[in-house]
């Protein structure tokens, strides 16, 4: 199943508006409430082309993971981790299919990261590897956006990554996909920039929710964003990024800069 | 006003049976509904004594600040920053006063951290120093309960200050503190470990809430924690670990091992 958040009613993009809905094809059926609990569709169904997409979920909290692919490592010149690396991104900053990244005056290097993310199914903690697929609810897309300047001086890479917009989420959420072996590209205005398969990842999906889970309690909608392949590189005022992971579709994103 | 958040019945709670309260001497007057709204007192008044007081607040996100005090940047041997540096704790690692905090078997060497925390009042984003104070609902204390063992392991906070339990945070909110010198001391089994005034912050609340709102909306409810004084120091279980806040109160908490 494809299941996004959406709203028809393009005017009134409140949260509170937003449902829920099952994608076939091009058009997307309503569902009753949450996915978390019951996949349960409704009469409703609209055009694709008539709704807006929203972020596929509203984290409690975005964990994502540093250098998980060995390309991404050597191009900035990281040593090669022996456990995952753990950072936090702001709830605030998650945005939808669709929705600008908006360049904030504070930084002259903002990357695009394109990613495979876990999107959890239900409130667990200290899963192991070999449960993992029970607490998964499925897999969505996901652009890193990192302000790499504010990265490099802050250490910490937060409030590089917790810029509002700095992370756009879906287009949905693919709740079949094997996500061992599947490819992750994202282009900049057409042209391919990162072009990578999850089969290269150090640490797989499955054992981050081991790892992320024996420190702490994940929630249905917690993300997990797996890390970003080699590639990654400068957005400017007008470019569209898309990334695409195999079996799930595209999240495309216009970028602005931010007027004060 | 002090605010707290509490259930009167002991055995549930959950957190949708939680109500926020009015603490006034040795009790506490239920609230209609949430007090960013607006602090409408409703005729339930129990003893303080027969509640169980939850965190204060439901964060959004808690954002924590480092090295704001000479003494403890000092004590870890850390550079003197230019500007705040920034980190984030995942919400769910926050509990109340009263909570346990739980030793991971992960960790070998976990710190009590005192802190002033910034509660926000409403949604906003690039507030400046001089509206700081429009948008601040009022302080309470916090404990950033830290493995430092992972923290030096990771590099990256957010891990080490991230599993559950680690960040015990209350007792209730004080909306009328002036924050700009009040003291900030942890006791551990009765003797005092840190001991420091917010005045010797580097950087002072009303400027941490400019600087955090320039990357990140923060939401009501969302969680500033102002940075830990000088000595800091290891956790055992069987320990009760004491912030106090002048003017808030104290935010006391056992410790114990977790067992898997």
């Amino acid at each position: 199943m494809l299941i996004g958040r959406f709203t028809h009613h393009p005017e009134s993009e409140d949260t509170d508006q937003a449902a829920w809905g099952l994608v076939e094809g091009d058009t997307i059926v309503a569902l009753e409430g949450s996915p978390f609990e019951k996949v349960e569709p409704t009469k409703e169904k609209f055009p694709l082309s008539m709704v807006t997409l929203l972020a596929p979920v509203r984290p409690s909290k975005v964990v994502a993971i540093g250098w998980n692919y060995m390309g991404h490592i050597q191009e900035l010149g990281n040593p090669v981790p022996s456990e995952p690396l753990l950072f936090l991104i702001a709830p605030s900053a998650v945005v939808g299919p669709g929705a600008p990244i908006i360049l904030p005056p504070e930084s002259q290097r903002v990357d695009f990261e394109g990613e495979l993310a876990i999107v959890m199914g239900q409130k667990c903690r200290r899963v192991k590897r070999d449960r993992a697929s029970e607490v998964i609810f499925g897999y969505t897309g996901l652009n890193d956006v990192t302000a790499r300047d504010l990265q490099r001086k802050d250490g910490q890479f937060s409030r590089a990554k917790s810029f509002d917009t700095f992370c756009p989420t879906g287009p949905w959420i693919q709740t079949e996909l094997d996500a061992a072996a599947v490819r992750v590209t994202t282009h900049v205005n057409g042209e391919l920039r990162q072009d990578d398969n999850t089969c290269t990842m150090l640490f797989d999906p499955y054992y981050l929710v081991e790892y992320v889970s024996a420190a702490m309690t994940l929630n249905a909608g917690d993300i997990i964003a797996t890390g970003t392949p080699s590639g990654v590189g400068p957005l400017a005022p007008g470019d569209e990024v898309t990334v695409t992971v195999e079996g799930i579709g595209a999240l495309t994103n216009a970028v602005m800069q931010e007027k004060l």
